[in-house]
């Protein structure tokens, strides 16, 4: 069994087992990796029963430490989950490959002809928490875009990932491609995250997702390149000339459609000229829905139903039906405060001002800003990606929405005949 | 005098005056800024005098330090080379300015319009050694890029990066831009370093230039993402099939036009069938120029001028007019010998073999690959980028020469009329 197998490794030969099967990756065509995916997806579900003693065996052990109904049901896989999980690998298998694409090119004055392509990065490592999904959705975008994956679950659904990655493996291997490249590393516990962040050299680059406390650890204490995809306190904007119903609209969809992810509202404010036009209609829809509203002064004075709003509601991501709301003097007043408490996810302005909307697009410095639309799109599937590997909140490399090319880098083809530099 | 203010100012509010400058920067026009160049560069021109006392101060402690006649040459500034940088400076105003080219964008069904839009990254940080032009060639590529500048030169060049730094902090002003976009923060000697790497959230990028152990520190002790512009372990392959005549001029060239940077070749590898026809041609060559062949055992046999190679020559970046030279048995060796010891900058293979071209440019993994062509033309000008940056050997954000896109990020503007998620 692969399980055997791999539990008699060191970390380091599963690293360089990694980066070998990442070079055949690397040169494998589409309709191969695409015949991978399709028997990764049927596997899956073939294999239901399997998954789910497994993760029977986590469930239990999560109960007897504790875990929390969330975290119980974000472990939990059943027949119906499975079968979704099954539907999304084989959504991937119908994405364009992005390894091969020419991003930029020319002929120099000498002749030589250069070529900028899309090349995987290699080997990517994963470190996130107790979900298992996590697991399938991200060793089928790495295998789509020609990288092998080492995984560092959360400890809570080791048994799930163990079954389901041999489960992929063996598809794998039913398709003539290496095992190795999708592994989890769980059986080196808390000491295989800490080694993941130092293997410089041997993975490209790791990707944190989960809490804002798992992040911030990688990208404090990785040696490895990090893309960073963050947290969210989303903030929207009412301008003094908002439209009443799209205001309504946007903050009830941005704050109650789906309160526990990234892209859900947090910070509500209000230009002062609307607040009272707009604030008993916005915020009374939203405790229509049961949301808490933690307003500050002046908010209160316009609706009574809330309670009052501290220094700490600024700087949280509830991630649940809590809303702080602030009214504000102006459009400055409103991007110095999304300067000082943002974690620059995503931002909107509801306005009908074309000067205010270009000033607000122009100075917020934030992955994703938008102009009278609910902060619920910045999402890979909502802006045409067909996958998301998540949402990036640094800077470097990629930002907002991240795809399948996102999990590549690109190298340069340089083709000449005899060429010297003069 | 900018400089007395600057000098008491704590580490912190430097940094946040930077962010201050950078929104400025971010949201100021081409115009202008190459208005604040043109002024750089008269004014870098104008106050020759002034640059040449602070060099000579350098020059004389330098001489008392015991730096090496090679260190001397390169801190040295004269009116020759205090040209030669303002004409640079003045190349940068002339190219296309990278801040608000549209990268990708398109409508969704909704109607939503969707943009993604380069942006500055905001306060770029550099970390480099005794070379004031290094100076003068970031802080216009960060200005043109729209990005404030923080940078912390090496000890031996205080005086004239002090003196530098302020006259371009008078010529931005001239033009109203803030002085503060661009800093020095060398007054905090090396802690200043070492604030700078751990300065996440106020230093969006850090981008070390100079030897492998500088990058080597930051690449590994920053907390704030860094552009990793790398060492140069350069290799060329003559396959069986190499023309003749192409092989000596790429080895001679790629060794000897300049051996000191970091595209400069370092490592020959030959196909056993092909050795005995070219290397006696090839090696004679470059003795002629003076070049010392560290040969393994079966290079010495067919070209006696050669002292033998030990494994530290497959390590080593020498350059100096040194070459390590190793005949191996296939094409699979020579890429073998590739992914062991490369830098993954830039590999060439000489061949008229297209299997043997294509099997190169897809398997060897570095950041240019080439056939048929000299690695002296891995370089942001001659690639046509019009300045370059550094050259990232890495895999994130950027790989291979670098240019002004290279110093932006990018952020998606979501334009809607109302719409909300289902």
């Amino acid at each position: 069994m692969t399980e055997t197998v791999v539990a008699t490794r060191s970390f380091t030969e599963k690293l360089d087992a990694a980066r070998t099967a990442s070079r055949v990756l690397a040169t494998t065509n589409a309709a191969l990796k695409n015949r991978a995916l399709e028997a990764i997806a049927a596997a899956i579900v073939e294999s239901a029963d399997r998954i789910i003693t497994a993760n029977d065996l986590d469930l239990v052990n999560g109960r007897d430490n504790g875990l929390t109904i969330g975290l119980l049901d974000r472990l939990r896989l059943d027949r119906s989950r499975l079968g979704g999980l099954a539907e999304a690998v084989r959504l991937v298998a119908t994405l364009v490959d992005p390894v091969g694409a020419n991003v930029r090119g020319q002929t120099l004055p000498n002749g030589l002809r250069l070529s900028e392509v899309r090349v995987p990065f290699g080997v990517v490592g994963v470190i996130y928490e107790a979900r298992p999904n996590v697991t399938v959705d991200i060793a089928s975008l790495a295998l789509k875009s020609g990288n092998a994956v080492v995984l560092r679950g959360g400890s809570a659904a080791e048994n799930t990932n163990r079954a389901l990655v041999a489960i992929i493996q063996e598809a794998l291997v039913s398709v003539g491609l290496p095992a190795d490249a999708v592994q989890t590393i769980d059986e080196f516990g808390r000491d295989g995250a800490r080694q993941l962040m130092q293997a410089r050299g041997q993975i490209d680059v790791l990707i944190p997702r989960g809490s804002a406390d798992l992040i911030n650890t990688v990208v404090t204490e990785s040696k490895v390149p990090v893309i960073e995809t963050g947290a969210g306190i989303v903030h929207v904007f009412l301008d003094s000339s908002a439209d009443e119903a799209w205001a309504i609209d946007i903050v009830h969809n941005s704050k109650v459609q789906r309160p526990s992810v990234c892209n859900a509202l947090e910070t509500l404010l209000v230009h002062e000229a609307a607040a009272e036009r707009l604030l008993p209609s916005v915020l009374g829809a939203l405790r229509a829905s049961g949301v808490t509203i933690h307003g500050d002064d002046r908010t209160r004075q316009i609706f009574a139903d809330a309670v009052p709003a501290t220094e700490e509601d600024w700087t949280t991501e509830y991630m649940s039906l809590d809303l702080a709301v602030r009214v504000v003097g102006s459009l400055d007043e409103a991007i110095d405060h999304i300067r000082r408490y943002s974690t620059h996810h995503t931002e909107s302005i509801v306005t009908n001002d074309l000067g205010n909307a270009e000033r607000f697009l122009a100075e917020v410095d934030s992955a994703v800003v938008m102009v009278n639309s609910s902060t619920r799109f910045t999402d890979g599937g909502e802006f045409g990606f067909g996958a998301e590997v998540g949402i990036s909140t640094q800077k470097l490399h990629a930002r907002g929405p991240m795809g399948l090319s996102e999990l590549t880098s690109t190298k340069w083809i340089v083709r000449g005949a005899g060429q010297v530099r003069k």
